[in-house]
Order: structure tokens, then sequence, then C-alpha cells
């Protein structure tokens, strides 16, 4: 099948209007977030069903040709990038909200849906959408679900994984699945935990069943002032230790502080070395005498200043700030590295000292602004990549951080996925036998390896070679053993138990 | 390898007071709490460690011998059955709690740590386990993560996959591999989530990142009577919609009341046709006046009476009673067959009629006890098995409760598991392309079939045949496609992107 055949082929199947094929147009779809490698696709379609995107992977199986799926292109580690080209499967059409069942508290959305508009549409209803990554407002549920995506909030309300029910995909073959229907805990094996987090390697989500999560009753919003970044996560320690389950805790240092002053004129005060925003919710009743516990820690700890966002304007202002911090970085430098790794909390104040040594050996400056109750650090290296060597000092910087987290005990991705940015790390963190595994899970579901390729596996040691290699293993024995095996399961097939 | 060899290398694995091949003790392994089918192991061993389970499935492989994991054999649904005899691996030795991380909310343990034992040791610091099965005085962590048990609180607090953080398992090939250390979010795939569930046919769980759970500052429990079970139905319908999360709601019926208080003289009153037993827990402050309002909520829905537990003990007594229904239950009758399924909890009032008309066609008492805040169904069907036609009409009734279920939108098993004993009805969930999808999975794990083999998928249908067909499925195409995609491949491996 030549490239004029495939395009002819997917129009009929999804419209002559909803094919991208013009050069210049294909290059929007050459990455996502994540500019260190650019690839083109062959072509782009933008189905606007479930049958549309099975009758394209059919077809792509046929021809042997790689489908990339694409939600809104937000994801930091490449994982929308088509490596080897193939046809690229843009989600933005299926953004139906399809079903709300109140009185069961979910919601069936396809997976183009936008993040916060699906929030805004449960909101009349006294639900929310409980994942909120600082993207919300442009990133997609279907994102969400490839990167089991986390946000401020999910100290409380947990990560994506903890809000997806049951997922319609579209497997290698073309073949439609439902992992289940929105009734807590489907039997056989957990596959809607499968693909929360394969970051579109395995399958292709068509549908979701969500958790729609209540609304509190009320919420509390202050933001604690310290001298330095050290103050904020002695804090941060002591309020979990205490007992207290806030609905986010969240840190920025004194360079995001300044960026986001820059950049949106917030007032922040650029004297204080670091800022805690704390959130509180739940019934109304007693919620300001937690917070008073709360405030009364953050003294105790060093606060200079602690002030409350009175209003649910002031609030929605602190939560702006926070969440617009990534984009005031254009402020300090032409390009930012937004490293997303994950220690055991109790590691934030020395990994917080690491990364300032880091900054100060590598020349670079670096911001940070994470979800400190989560453990979860976002260091912003700060470069202008146009300049080879200040390019060169940001890659080894974010390698120091990645392989101090795994020192301490951490990973080397919380939320933003490992793709193809982080590939090459897997084995810092993981041994043969362990991607070897992952690798088996991989080839069951995508044997041609036309889902996604190239992607989370060590470009060393593609999938399939780990895969080939775990096979090699389990199969061992020699001929004779391997003819008792041939005969243990004859008999076994004969409802026999005797084996011996 | 002949039975002796194995006994012998056993022995030298694991120890010979660790090995059980007597012929007499060899029937105590012979099924779990699910006697609907009997088959001997050839062996039984204790191992105390990781290393001994890695040497003797590494033995099994070899062999060509299956390996069945085995924690207490409470299991309902025959998962810890050796279908196809072999090596019964129990691990009743490995129940040691080996580090508890108070600072970072974990707990590490061995696989057999008994799920009760476990929550007591907690509780000194002030911690809990906090998925509580009703077999929890008993059943071992090992067992809860195979069938991802819920219980009583999970309606609040999560089943047990909301609490395992990351597991140190054997594969097939004897490999040893870690999916996680307790930091949330690992990347790669969620091996984690996989496993939890699987009943034990994947891989064998040896130790596991647990998440300790903070006690509740304070905990009320009520017991709301009712003239019908409709009326408790109707009642936890409307607490869940009246926006409040209690940490449990559990029905009783007239039935199950009557058998608790035979046994333990609970002093229950039998006058009541069911019992909703409900639990709120929390921060003290406010903690009454929530409590006022569910039990208004009672009222409204017609409660004849609701009794407080005023005292810890009260409290305790009040959970027995709940707890020990299942052990209660030989008062009523020899045999009783206790029914698992879940239907979206807005279902439950139909489902109960439904119930009482199933007991009625095939002449059994049926009695009731259940996590109705989660609709998960309990329907104990109460019969003599060793009457033929007693013994024919209970399955009938289960199967109808089953297929029920389905059609209310449901699920065949909530947290007992499929094992041997619903494996014939999964075809009424899944069709082939869904159990083909799991199928392949297994197969990745498990490609020579000796993991606790014989389980979960049809016994028509056996997980190898479908992964088989799978397998044909996905490598669609005639072989000049074949070519085409073996040409791709060998592109992609040069790092070209260009396929065509």
């Amino acid at each position: 099948m030549d490239r004029a055949q495939l395009s002819e082929e997917l129009r009929r199947i999804v419209g002559p209007r909803s094919v991208v094929d013009n050069p210049d147009a294909l290059m929007t779809y050459d990455s996502d977030g994540c500019v260190m490698d650019l690839h083109d696709p062959h072509i782009v379609v933008l189905p606007s069903a479930t049958e549309q995107v099975a009758a394209v992977v059919k077809l792509a199986a046929r021809a042997g040709v790689p489908v990339v799926p694409r939600g809104a292109g937000t994801g930091l580690s490449g994982g929308a990038t088509p490596m080897h080209g193939g046809i690229v499967i843009t989600t933005s059409r299926m953004n139906k909200i399809l079903e709300f069942d109140a009185r069961n508290e979910r919601v069936r959305v396809q997976p183009g849906v936008i993040n916060f508009e699906l929030s805004q549409y449960l909101n009349q209803y006294g639900y929310q959408f409980a994942a909120d990554p600082s993207s919300q407002k442009a990133c997609t549920i279907g994102g969400n679900i490839a990167n089991n995506s986390g946000g401020p909030h999910c100290i409380k309300y947990g990560v994506t994984g903890s809000h997806v029910l049951g997922l319609q995909v579209v497997l290698a073959d073309g073949s439609v699945i439902w992992t289940g229907d929105g009734t807590p805990d489907a039997p056989g094996y957990d596959l809607t935990g499968m693909l929360v987090g394969s970051e579109g390697t395995l399958a292709l989500v068509t549908e979701a069943w969500l958790k729609a999560t209540r609304l509190a009753e009320s919420t509390r919003v202050v933001m604690a002032l310290f001298d330095d970044i050290a103050g904020t996560a002695a804090t941060v320690s002591a309020v979990i230790a205490g007992g207290f389950l806030p609905a986010a805790l969240e840190v920025m240092d004194r360079l995001a502080i300044k960026a986001v002053n820059d950049a949106y004129k917030m007032g922040l005060p650029e004297s204080a070395g670091a800022a805690l925003i704390i959130e509180v919710d739940g019934v109304d009743d007693g919620l300001d005498e937690l917070l008073a516990e709360i405030v009364e820690i953050c003294h105790r700890h060093g606060a200079i200043e602690v002030r409350p966002a009175r209003t649910a304007a002031e609030q929605t202002q602190v939560w702006a700030a926070r969440k617009n911090a990534f984009g005031a970085m254009g402020r300090l430098a032409p390009t930012y590295y937004l490293v997303d790794t994950v220690v055991p909390r109790t590691r934030l104040p020395y990994m917080m000292e690491q990364v300032q040594l880091i900054s100060q050996t590598f020349n670079l400056p670096i911001a940070n602004v994470f979800h400190a109750g989560d453990g979860n650090l976002h260091p912003i290296v700060l470069f202008d990549r146009r300049d080879p060597d200040q390019l060169h000092r940001a890659h080894e910087a974010v390698t120091q951080v990645m392989k101090l987290s795994i020192e301490q005990g951490g990973v080397i991705s919380g939320e933003h996925g490992i793709g193809m940015e982080k590939q090459d790390y897997m084995p810092l963190l993981f041994n043969d036998d362990d991607l070897g595994a992952m690798a088996a899970v991989h080839e069951s579901f995508d044997p041609t390896d036309l889902i996604n390729p190239g992607k989370i596996f060590p470009r060393k040691q593609p999938g399939h070679n780990l895969a080939m290699q775990r096979r090699a293993k389990v199969n061992l024995g020699d001929e004779e053993e391997n003819e008792f095996d041939k005969a243990t399961r004859v008999i076994k097939a004969q409802g026999d138990n005797v084996w011996i």
C-alpha cells in the first residue's frame, strides 16, 4: 500500500475533511510539549467516533504502519511524538460528554474532552473531575489517562487512575473492548489499571467511565511565606505527620515567585524565599479550627507571614499564580526543561539543597514549583537552547536530578510519563527482569509494535528485544523436559490432575 | 524428574521440615473455602524467604509442574485449589512485618501476615491497614492482594488495591522483580495494578509495600432497624445522594439477624426485617451532628428504631455480629453458598426483590448480609449438599443471581474472585475479544501455563487457546504484508522514521 492509497482509504473512513496530509500542516504534529526530538507524521486523522478509530487501526495493521494517539499535545515527555512517522490519530473531535449518571456518581466521556471543561460541566451538579493537572485548561482526559496525570489536589483525591472506572479501547487488530462499565472491582485481570499510565502504547482509548467527585462543602486557602524552601519542606512533613490531609500542599521558590509577578503582576512578596500554598476542604463546620492548627505548624517552622485568601476570587488568584507558573518561565529564559521526579516526602529538604548545588555546578538557574505533599519535584532548569554549551549543561543538570532522586529512594517520573524523554533512564530504575516483564505485557497487546512505537523502553533495548529475551528465559530446560511439559499439558487437557 | 526426585530437591531448598507429602496431610490442601471441587496437590512446601520461593518456582518450571500459591485458604472461589495438582506454596511461614516507615506512612510485609494482625500492629502507632474483609482474623495479606479483597470499610477507604504501593514477585522463570518501592506513581506499566486481583495466576507475591492509613480521631456506630430490606436500600441511596461518605454501610436481613442471635446471643431484635449498620468517622468535632443528619435520613425512609453503639465495646459487638454472620449460617443449614456480585447502588432495591423471588422459585432460604454502600450483594443460599436435588436448585439459584446482576449493569464478582467457581460464567460478562486481551496478558506472564493453572478463563476456552486466537487475529494480513511489516521493522531498527 503506498501513501496515496493509504490516504484515500483513510479519507473513506473518517471523511475528507478529517484527514491532514499537507506537509506544512503535518509539522504541527511533529512533537508535543517536549521539543527534544521532532518527527513528522505521514498523515493525521481526526476521527469523531469509536468505529472510525477501529477502522483506522485495522487499516494501519494491514499496511504495517504505526498509529500514534494524540490529545491536546500538552504532554512533556514526547508521548505524542510520532517517532517512526505513521498515522497520528487526534482526539480533538471526540470531545463529547456522553452521559452523566449522577445517582451512581459517574460520567462517560470521549477521550478528547478537555479536563477543565469536564469539571466545569460537573460543577453545575455539585461535582468535579478530581485530577487537575496544571495544564487542565488545555489537556484532554485521554492524555490524563495515558499519563496517569496528577495535579495539586492529588494528595487528597488521588491521581487520574483513582478516578477511572472503565475504558473502551481499540486493540492492535482494530477490535473494540470495554475493560469495565463503571461498576467497581470488575472480575478478571485489571486491564483498566494496566492501560491507565501506559502512555498510549498498548491500545487507543475511545471512551471512559470516570468517577464524578462531589465538591467539598467549603474550602480555605492560605499562602505561607518562608525565608527559604527548607522551611516549606519541613512544614509539609510536619503537617502530614500531624495527621492532617490538606486538599493541596504546593511550593513555589523565589525564582518562580518572581516569574509569576513579572508575568501576571500578582504582587507576591519577592522578599520571601519560598511560598507554600495550603488548601483544606470539607464540611464547613470546624474547617477554620483545622486551618488554624495548620497555620500554627507553619509558624512553628519559621513562616514569616501567612496570607489567607479570604474570598473565592482571591482563592482563584492564588491558584492562577501557581498553575501559570510554568508559562511565566518564558520571562526568565528562552527555554526551560521541567524535570518531574518523585522522592519519599521526607527526602524533600535534602533534594532541595541538592538542586541548588546542581544549579551552581552547571551554572544555570533552576526554579522550583512542585507538589510537596506528594514528594513530586518539578525543578525547572532555565537556559537558552540555541547555545550548545547551555543545552549540554541543561541535560547534565537534569540527569543529575534524576540520578539523585533514585538514590533517595524515588523514581524518575511522577506524572509526565517516560515517553521518549526518559526512556534511556529506565535502566537506572529497572533491571532487565523488571523491564522484561513490562515488555512481555507490551507484546501481548501490541505484538507487531505498531501502537505508538519507540517509547518507554530504552533505545538500546527496545520492547520486542526484551520480550524475546524474557520468552527465551521462561521456556528454559532441555528438550527432554520440554517433552515432559507437553505431556503434562495433554494430561491436563484431559481433565486429569495427575502429572506424574 | 519423578516424584521422589522432586521431593528431594524441594527438601534441599526449603528444608525437610517445610515439605508436606504425606497423603493424609495433603488432603488439607485440596480446596479453600470453596468446596465445589476438590483436588489434592502432589506436594506442599512452606518456604520462609523469597529466595526459597524463587528456587521452588525455578525447579517447578524445569520439571513442568504447576505451582499454586496459598494463604490461609479462606478464599471462596477456589483460587487456592490445585486444579492440576502440582506444588502448593503456602505462605504461612512468610508472616513477618518487615519494616514500618511511619514518616512515609507505609509498611513492608511478607504475604503470609494475617490482615487483622497487621492492623493490630499498626494500631499502636495510630494506623491501620484499611481493607478489612470479614475473614480478617484468618485471611492473609497475600490472599487479599490476590483477590483485591474488600470489606465493610471499603466504601470510604477503598479495596485492597488502593493500599498496595509495590510488590516483590517471583515470575514464572523464578526471577524476582519489584513492581515499585512504595513511591507513588512509578513509571512504566502499572504491574502492581495488574497483579493485584490476578488471583495468583500471573506471579507469586513474596513481599509488599502497603499504605498505612491513619486511624480516624473518632468513630460513631449506629444500627438502624427497618421493616424490610427495601427500606435499608432506599436509605443507603439517600445517604450517598445526600453527599455523606460513611465509613461503612452494611445490611443484614431477617434470616441473618436470626442466625447471629442463635449463634452468639447478640440480642438483635428479630421483629425487624432488616438492619443497617452505619459507621461514620473523622474529626470528633462535628461528628455527632453529621450522624444526626444520617439518622434523620433513616427515619425519613421508615426506620422503626435507631440504636447507637455508645461505647467502644458496644461498637465492637455490633461489628462482631456483622463479621461473624457467615459463620452463624451453620445454625440454619448444613451448607451455604455465598454469592458475591455487584450492581450499581441504585439497582439494589430491585435486586433485593428479585433475590426473594429466586428464593421462592427454587424453594431455598436465602439470607443477605452485604456491603450496601458499594452495591456489593452477598446473598447466602442455604441448603443441604447431601441432597442432590437441593444441590441442583442451589446452583440454579446462584446462576440466576449472577445473570440478574449482569442484566442490571453489574458484575459477577465483587471481592471473592473468579477462581474455578465462576470461570464458566465469564462469557456472560466478557466476549472473546475481552477475554482474549486478558489471556494475552496472562500468557505474557505465564507462557507455559504452570502458575495456578485452570482458573479464571472458562473451561471450554482456556487462557492459552484464547491467547492463540488473539495472536492469530493480530498477526493478520497475507504473506506479502508480513514481509512489508518485517521491512518496516528493519528500517525502524536503523533509527529511520521513513516507512514508505
